[in-house]
């Protein structure tokens, strides 16, 4: 089969080039999977690798590492975690991490596979070649092509795709922080950060019985989307300093402070105030240091040692979450994730919407294809 | 019964005042003891109070927490933990930390008893007062007074008291430090610092069956004494400059990094050095930054969520830890505790002792008062 | 104060008498609390004490170990675990046990404090007697007395006394049994028993963010409750035998079986069906064998070792899970809690709830006083 | 190559039949290794799998699942966990455990890979075929197949073969039984059964810094055994009725009971007695009932509820177990591993080693095979 296919190609340059090609589902691999494209999401991630702040990305790429998609082809017989046969035709979503080797120390002794060496993802760290079915290994692509043994999950037909998309790759990320945090029944959770994986973290937060959540960010209209999720308070960074907030969480708490903190800003300044918001005892986990913007200034004294804090360093994910990630979705369908998806474009229009996403004048854009579009 | 005492008083002016007085044990209250001190420690806490570097401490003061005494007079019935009798002419010890309230959030929700407000420690937060047996709260003094409720154990037979104080007041610091780090068998275990409760932590993690234990420290006179405990290798940080450090822990761990760091500096600068000596997916202990010492740099990206580091502080100790560490002294008796006491003095010659110790210039000075000195 | 008592007596040879007596508030110790009753629950505890079948009882008792009342007396002044001032006028509620010694290797070494010789629960193991204030201390009294160092509470405006009592005595012990459970986001849960622990344990579990909860029990008026709590299904055990329910489990759970089953059910029997629900690597919680019922018959090959099974007993309570239960009721507050309250009866009734929750016949009983019958 | 090789197959019929056969090195799969036999153990699974008491063993079957062999020939690169490449003539051993598949539920979402259904194991699970090189899958075998992608270690300098045999594949299991046990420093631990992997579970409980570990079992001599490995007590089971241990324990831990328990019997009425063995609060490890010797009967009341116990399963073992044990082995050399070794006999002698076994007659027993016999 010979499909036509459209993707957004990253050169590392900043530009992003849209490139139309022909490829042949003939080259594919014996246990890989060919999807057609049906949302794709552009996310932060995406900003910092038009930009080239992530270390060893194999440029050219096809951004847009979570993804769900249309079987149109496969080589063999492919089956999903609970051992089903994947179909032609069935719509599908897939663990964006491939290669993870279970076969060094860190898979098979430490037990971190987010540390495997080998690991790779796709749409991030997968050089991309479009002429070539076997390199259209990102999500901004008409077709989505999934190596052998790719971890595919079908989605549920009780969760629409754009549903899905609004916890895209967000949600395993929140579901391995809220892991990492252990929150037990009656915690008091607070979440810096009000973008796509601070509102999940806190929603998540919300789910596992916390006692009350509270989200500091900012700008206003994200809060706005929070607060529609059940989060009990949110204080805006831009309307208090940084000694006014703890002051606002200290009110908020009645004095107790937060027993779980949890940071996902991507700002270094973010670390002292996160552990200033903890009670003595608590969890801090830090989320969002995902790429290098400097280093934090921190007082072990006060903020660690007396404070008899834990602080947790949350990287990556692993299947579980991503699995986990799709029954959340499926039991809280009705939650309003229509509020999270501000815009949708088709590929030829991704750069727009990419940069609503790094002036945050957005909550979340998806890349959506329209079906009919079919292949020749 | 008339007694005289001999105690010294810290005024918070930094000046050590040796005082005489005659107390009555008639004025002790129900549930107390009163013991004559065997011997009682010289520590690094105590040149932070000789300069006033702790906050809230009720000056005047008998510095010296934990200690070790004959057991002279008591009011009533008094038992210990197991539920034994304490007699007189019993050669005991105790649990510093007094107080703790049991009644509040702290100790009854959050169950971290070390955070509770109402705790105090006798020798560094219980004003004294030498004219009253109730205020002989503290260890350099020839009399101690142990208020009701103080947990008190009877040092086993096979244990002598100055051995028991080898360990002293570092040994519950480091058992708290052992459990939180959660050392399993096969573990790599660096400590970074080479005092006594670095010397106790890095023996505490080779009797927890790691794999290998290394300690960063100096001078050198310290480091040998901690290699005669057992420990695989010491680096001495006089003779290496950080990056060269990491190298060396690099090469000593066949490029794995340390799975578990405990700090045991007082050093803020060590916190980023410890967590670079960490393996991915690896636990950092902060256990040293006791006072402020100023603020540590640190980058959130490589150091702890990349890393996904676990780090956790690490404040005082409760009574398990006490207890826990008599029965070790007790079972470890053979190890050349020796070489830990470089000096014993009478508590009038307390301050050249205090002198060696803030100068480094010796490993571990003890107060010991010969027992022929009876009271009259 | 003079005041007029009437409290329901259990001797032991299974009657209950109703008796009356004059008590003096002059009589009561400093730092006690004496209350005017609310509201106290009949429960299953209280038919095992009827029957005599718990061991240590020392009787003449005043059953209610649970119970809201009105302060009306009290010696000093007496706080919260807050630090607020508890006042003549509140209505309180109070943790049952007492005298938790936090002196003992129970409290102190290991940890248990539940497990504390020294433990005494008001209602069940405190010797009453009706002629002296020291001596009501049990809920089925007009007046309940409160010794000193009762960890008090202050129940919240927005909770009333009767939906505090519909969690009444089970909340502390299904929030202890959620504790050693260890749910986590997306387990799937099932629930053994459908009593009052066994509803709230299912409602926990649904809190904390179970993918599905799933309770097994008897009879049918009970799972109709159950089912109001949102629970997503229920087995009824007088419908399907024990291998048709293993079969049903697997069908409700795609084959997975369940990541934590929780036992409340009292019957031997229960435990090795209960294992057998369970996935491999799940973990099985033993909360309901509070009485000797028998032995357990298991197959450890089958259903521990293969199966790498995780089995946890769980014994009382402390004041944590009381505290949080406190703060869950008032979050919750809108859940039907008037449906598992089936029966209210006066002192004098208590007699014909307590053969109702004998047979089965209701879900909970509370004994409640009017506020209107004033002591003189 | 063409070899001769001789090994020993189980029919399923209780016989052992030695067979000789020329196999070909061409019919190796790509990344698999061929040993030449040092050292395989006759342990006391083959005696269950002599007498078909495993479920689900593929007969005809080469037993022997722990061996030591030297690299006779591989196909392609292949390399270690640590990425170093394995060489012909070095001497390895190797995980019994293959073809965990790192791709369904057990494995990935639960990550309980023990239980994962793909699993093979190495001379129990693998149908063995002597005149293919590819059958060749057990130990007691002049040469072993490993197929690819099986987990190899290069056994370091300073362990002799027979000192790593001594641990054997009881060592993997007992490491990871002391994982589940979770012991901590000054614990006391007590072992059920005196056999290679109840000798292993004591050593390293006092390699994890128990304060005291105590071993029941039979017969003497096999006590003699674990006493010369530094461990603290021993009872004998053949001299002390079952009511008589459980005061010996109390004795012996001065009425404390044990903090953990570790089962190692495969004797069902060694359940109930286990953890009557354990202190309140305490841990009860089940690693000895690998084959259905029966049920269990114990009272939930008094040995699981009212005791708050955590029993754990423990089933099989993963490759970090296996890497651990040769760091162990490796550490501690010097252990008088001699005395664990009571018998060494060739291939053709294996029926008696195995009889001896049976009859509990000597501690472990060694298949080895002289180097000198070359291949051809």
């Amino acid at each position: 089969m010979i499909l036509e296919n459209t993707c957004i190609l990253l050169h590392g340059d900043g530009a992003l080039a849209l490139e139309r090609s022909r490829i042949s589902s003939g080259d594919m691999e014996s246990g890989s999977v060919l999807l057609r494209m049906i949302a794709a999401e552009v996310c932060g991630t995406d900003v910092h690798l038009k930009h080239r702040r992530l270390d060893t990305v194999p440029y050219p790429i096809i951004p847009g590492h979570v993804a769900v998609g249309r079987v149109v082809a496969m080589v063999g017989s492919v089956r999903d975690v609970d051992g089903m046969q994947i179909e032609e035709g069935a719509v599908v979503t897939y663990l964006d991490v491939i290669d993870t080797c279970n076969s060094c120390v860190s898979c098979l002794v430490d037990k971190e596979s987010t540390r495997c060496p080998k690991r790779r993802v796709l749409g991030i760290t997968c050089r991309a070649d479009p002429r070539d079915v076997k390199g259209l290994l990102g999500g901004w692509s008409s077709h989505i092509y999934l190596p052998p043994n790719t971890k595919i999950i079908r989605l549920p037909e009780v969760l629409p795709p754009r549903v899905f998309m609004a916890g895209g790759c967000g949600l395993p990320t929140a579901l391995h922080a809220i892991e990492r945090a252990g929150i037990k029944l009656m915690d008091r959770v607070l979440v810096q950060g009000s973008g796509p994986v601070g509102l999940l973290a806190a929603l998540l937060a919300r789910l596992s019985g916390a006692l009350q959540v509270i989200v500091t960010g900012a700008p206003e209209h994200r809060l706005e989307v929070v607060k529609r999720f059940g989060i009990d308070s949110t204080v805006n960074i831009e309307k208090a300093a940084p000694s006014e907030r703890v002051a606002i969480v200290r009110d908020l708490t009645n004095g107790r402070m937060a027993d779980v903190v949890i940071e996902v800003t991507g700002r270094p300044e973010a670390i002292p105030e996160g552990m200033s918001f903890c009670r003595d005892g608590g969890t801090y986990v830090v989320v969002g240091q995902y790429t290098n913007n400097g280093d934090a200034v921190v007082n072990p004294h006060h903020l660690i040692n007396r404070k008899h804090l834990t602080v947790k360093g949350c990287w990556g994910s692993d299947f579980s979450h991503f699995y986990k990630g799709v029954q959340l979705m499926a039991k809280h369908v009705d939650l309003p994730w229509d509020s999270v998806i501000s815009q949708t474009v088709r590929l030829g229009d991704v750069e727009k919407a990419l940069l609503q996403v790094e002036k945050l004048g957005i909550f979340k854009a998806l890349v959506e294809e329209p079906e009919a579009e079919k292949a020749s």
